[in-house]
């Protein structure tokens, strides 16, 4: 059913990567602006060496329904917004008290608690303004913004945090570290996907759902079965990865991990590996990933998507 | 120039106060969804007693256009958010740490740092989710997200209240002063005049701002012009009551502010009677209340709009 990692995901996650890195840099505003040292917390968060995974999938999503490049890479620099907000928010003391992000200092280290806190609220504003100024019609842009929003609310990754620092030392049931896993991290991997199939326009100027009930034209339906399909893909897949993570947390060296082994167990959180055992965890996020690859074989990127998903489980390998 | 005040201007502040929270009642997820302990923490800051001065203000400048009641009630329901959401963390350790609000607990005193800090995102996050449901045509929903948007960020409230924890204890400008205050308080009272505006159908369906270049008839600039006149309106009354706000923090007993008195001063925070003297921010302030009542004049309700004016430095008198 999976093809074959590509060979050169890498190359094409690189060259995602740059772009999105590019236009990042021209999004967030400058140092010379005041107040400069929010702009530099600001700066420093969304530009800390990532993977850039939720860009990357909103514009592979999008080349999967030939959508508009230019609003695919805006909307994938917000969400890396987004996600830079929500790490420097786990981050700060009261929450995950993390020193470490990435290898490198975390935001309130560097920034003090303050400008941190207020970095990671003015990354998620801006994150709002550059969707609500995406060049796609009104329709489509006022979809996206509800898809952004309901994924991060408190049924999305702020939800997910509440749930998983709430539940820190004590028993946590399987149903529970579901709702973490698909909250905290899965929920703005899917968003990624299905706002990447929301940039491309529908024949009738609709926004895929509402076509079903009112599509007498065949082809009306496809921008809508694009969007579910492409949404369940991004929570497979971001299931996945958050497995494959928690994998790592435990087996990896400290070294690739840019913070301390183990730091999740000790902290008393809840993570597959320790209800579910490393073995079923790694079999686990391999039948996420197979699943995932499984759905997408349609697209003309398929391979690509594919590789993605496994990508998603390679470090388990 | 100023009418007298209205004598049941606090009969339509009270109607309007008590609509608004019987929607935001409907629109804050219940407690009996998970994660319980985060809804408890955004219903207790959202529904704290207050003014409802920012949702009232939409619901006015909707009047004073002959805009969509509904669409304006949780368009300022939406902004009620997050005002309480820049509350809850203006409140914090980090920044503020103050414990009480508006008489009662701050919400970190009530439900720990954590909770607190997450129902402020949740809260935000919220708010975006109400406005991209905003029963309006999408062009003019777009352009009440980038309003919103816009004075959020870091050249709205978050670049306030950083320009205001990092000049504490510092010598600070009038310049830098105005800064603080119009990006803090005044800046989302603007845009809830201008969101008000924003809640009624231009003739060509445009959204204000873009007529003025494409409109041969003359009537398509009125909501144009509506639009700017009373954001102007909401600037100046935004910054009316704060230089109040400064001078009470002064002048009134810890009863009347639900706060200990001079708070600001003690903590090195740059306020207008430091800066100005308390008999010219008096000045200013009723200056400042009496140009947006003048601004108002040919509204139908006129006469409600300058009242609120002359409320913003009522209890200066």
């Amino acid at each position: 059913m999976m093809s074959h990692t590509s060979p050169d995901l890498m190359t094409v996650l690189g060259d995602l990567s740059a772009k999105v890195d590019a236009r990042l840099n021209q999004l967030l505003p400058p140092t010379t602006n005041a107040p400069a040292e929010l702009h530099e917390a600001m700066r420093y968060s969304a530009l800390a060496p990532g993977k850039r995974l939720r860009p990357a999938l909103v514009l592979l999503a999008s080349q999967a329904v030939q959508g508009n490049e230019q609003a695919a890479l805006d909307a994938g620099c917000a969400l890396e917004m987004i996600h830079a907000f929500s790490l420097i928010h786990d981050d700060l003391p009261a929450l995950d008290n993390d020193d470490l992000r990435r290898g490198v200092p975390t935001c309130h280290i560097k920034f003090g608690e303050a400008v941190a806190l207020l970095a990671g609220d003015a990354l998620f504003a801006l994150a709002f303004e550059v969707l609500a100024e995406l060049p796609l019609p009104a329709a489509q842009v006022v979809e996206i913004l509800k898809v952004t929003a309901k994924c991060v609310g408190s049924q999305g990754l702020v939800g997910g945090e509440t749930i998983d620092i709430l539940s820190e030392g004590k028993p946590v049931s399987k149903e529970t570290l579901d709702q973490i896993h698909i909250r905290k991290t899965a929920a703005l991997i899917a968003a990624a996907c299905e706002i990447g199939a929301l940039t491309t326009t529908p024949p009738d100027g609709g926004v895929g759902e509402r076509q079903r009930t009112g599509g007498a034209v065949v082809i009306s339906d496809q921008p809508n079965s694009s969007r579910a399909t492409l949404r369940t893909y991004g929570e497979s897949i971001g299931l996945a990865f958050q497995i494959a993570d928690d994998v790592l947390n435990e087996t990896a060296t400290a070294e690739q991990l840019g913070k301390a082994v183990g730091s999740d167990r000790e902290r008393g959180k809840a993570t597959y590996p320790a209800l579910y055992g490393l073995e079923e965890s790694k079999a686990k996020a391999l039948e996420l990933a197979a699943q995932a690859a499984e759905l997408v074989q349609t697209f003309p990127n398929a391979e690509t998507l594919q590789a993605v998903a496994q990508y998603s489980v390679l470090r388990l390998n």
